[in-house]
């Protein structure tokens, strides 16, 4: 016979993308006591989104033999610009707009629920899980299918007069550069996320170079992962090499481009693309981002030793309100 | 028979740069009362230009028939990145390192002393004299022979963590770029600073495209100002107005990138070449950022009112400690 555990001490951090919802289970101390992964299935629209978030969370408590009451709040990053009521005013990921992301959880798990960027929350994680919140100023940089970054100003997380700052992926780094979806031109997001490498590798294939990526994936490259660029690399893929160094290059300079325009103590690179392809890329981008920084500023560029659970880390962070 | 007034309610406020000294002399309420300007001669090292400045600040007293014992304190804005002891860590403008400015300036004058980077001074004296410190955020970005910035982030001044925030000079434009002295390369201030728009006359000269430019200054372009450039289009010069114009579309980007990245509520533009060409450009950065900025950031692009004198106000705001 099981006794029923009634102590409400655990926080609940999730991050939700636009393929998939990760619930992490979280002591008051952050540590992570399990997770739960299901997809998003965003064609289900802002409701059904909801729902199987809450379905997630649900799984999540019974799989620790606890349940929805023993969680003090639970916070959640989400793709888009949040407003401090915690609605999401847009969100192009999950083609949701005003949409009281907040308030529907609430209804439907009976907990406090914050809501913040996703970017910002993974911010937040790296910030007081890994680096202890000791540097005053950090920024984080998160290269996955698109680019965003967290930005951390005197201990606090900086969000903002619109409440969207951070979107580093589309700041100009090539003026002469292709147009991008945002309106602005040759964007960070156009050099350096998955999105970018994978059409320069499709360029490549049309240009006749030869590379292992057209026979993986039954030859459709929208298909394939970031760990599939790193198996090609491995397999000696010169054409993956090349193009995966170049995005590394450009990483680099942004990371400069951050350093000399805000000075903060540190840099730290996450997302889908480091997580497969740190390895490979960090030595460039550090190296590219120390050669290109204003003589005397002084940081580190590091990646994240969270990996793809920055997101939820930051979340739990912010259920237990450690931005304030 | 003159009284000599004994009320002890004056600001002064310095403006040193690589060529001028510029003080000014204010009220309580920072309006500017009179002003004194002399050169620089950095060339007779750091004693001699504080024995300048010391002169530049007795005359501008005297002239208001006042002395130092008038003054509350006196600020200070100059090249370089700034201790805060007031030591100038180091200074390329003025080729200093490491000089005491603010114990050399105090045992001078007898008066306390505070000690700013030039742009964060310009910045500061821009949102409380002329936006009454009313946005949270806002970033003034000053194009002159050089570019620099300085940021306001929830109503204070950011450093940086090595006092040296705000190089937006030195982040890149243009990844395929010119290489700049700074140790990168296609560097904002190679588009868009008084000395790029020069070196692209010369490139159109060198390239045999008619400009009034080559007869002006008896030939030497290095002799010529920001102003030549504004009598050379109002001449007909289609030469000096495209590169004046592509100078203009560049530092459009680089508000748009300051939008994307920091969403201020807004952004002001000063410094010797928007002075003397701001008619003409401001109009073309506006219609640039507002295009390329990201879908959701709200915010205003404006020139400064204070022209020259924005960095004298916010060092005498310094001096009042309007950044406490």
């Amino acid at each position: 016979m099981s006794t029923q555990n009634t102590e409400k001490s655990y926080y609940v951090g999730i991050d939700l993308g636009g393929s998939k919802i990760l619930a992490g289970l979280f002591d008051t101390e952050l540590k992570l006591l399990g997770t739960n992964k299901i997809r998003t299935k965003p064609e289900r629209g802002f409701d059904g989104v909801c729902s199987r978030i809450a379905r997630c969370v649900k799984e999540l408590m019974d799989d620790a033999d606890l349940s929805c009451e023993n969680a003090i709040g639970l916070g959640i990053g989400t793709p888009g610009s949040i407003a401090p009521n915690g609605n999401v005013i847009f969100s192009g990921n999950l083609d949701w707009k005003d949409k009281p992301l907040k308030k529907k959880l609430e209804d439907l798990l009976k907990l406090p629920v914050v809501v913040e960027n996703d970017c910002n929350a993974a911010t937040l994680g790296i910030y007081h899980k890994e680096l202890h919140a000791q540097s005053p100023n950090m920024v984080g940089i998160f290269l996955g299918t698109g680019i965003g970054a967290g930005l951390i100003f005197n201990h606090k997380l900086y969000r903002g007069s619109n409440h969207i700052a951070g979107e580093i992926g589309h700041t100009t780094m090539d003026i002469h550069g292709d147009k991008c979806n945002c309106g602005s031109i040759g964007c960070f997001e156009l050099l350096s996320s998955r999105g970018a490498i994978f059409r320069q590798v499709n360029k490549a294939i049309q240009r006749g170079e030869p590379t292992l990526l057209s026979e993986m994936g039954d030859g459709k490259l929208e298909d394939l992962r970031s760990r599939d660029l790193l198996k090609a690399i491995n397999r000696g893929d010169k054409c993956v090499d090349r193009i995966v160094d170049e995005a590394a290059f450009c990483a680099g300079i942004a990371v400069s481009n951050t350093v000399n325009l805000l000075d903060p103590d540190i840099v730290v690179l996450g997302g889908g693309v480091i997580e497969a392809l740190g390895d490979r890329m960090m030595p460039i981008i550090e190296k590219t981002a120390y050669k290109h920084a204003f003589p005397g500023t002084v940081f580190k560029v590091i990646a994240t030793e969270l990996g793809d659970n920055a997101g939820i880390t930051g979340a739990a962070a912010l259920a237990q309100n450690k931005d304030i």
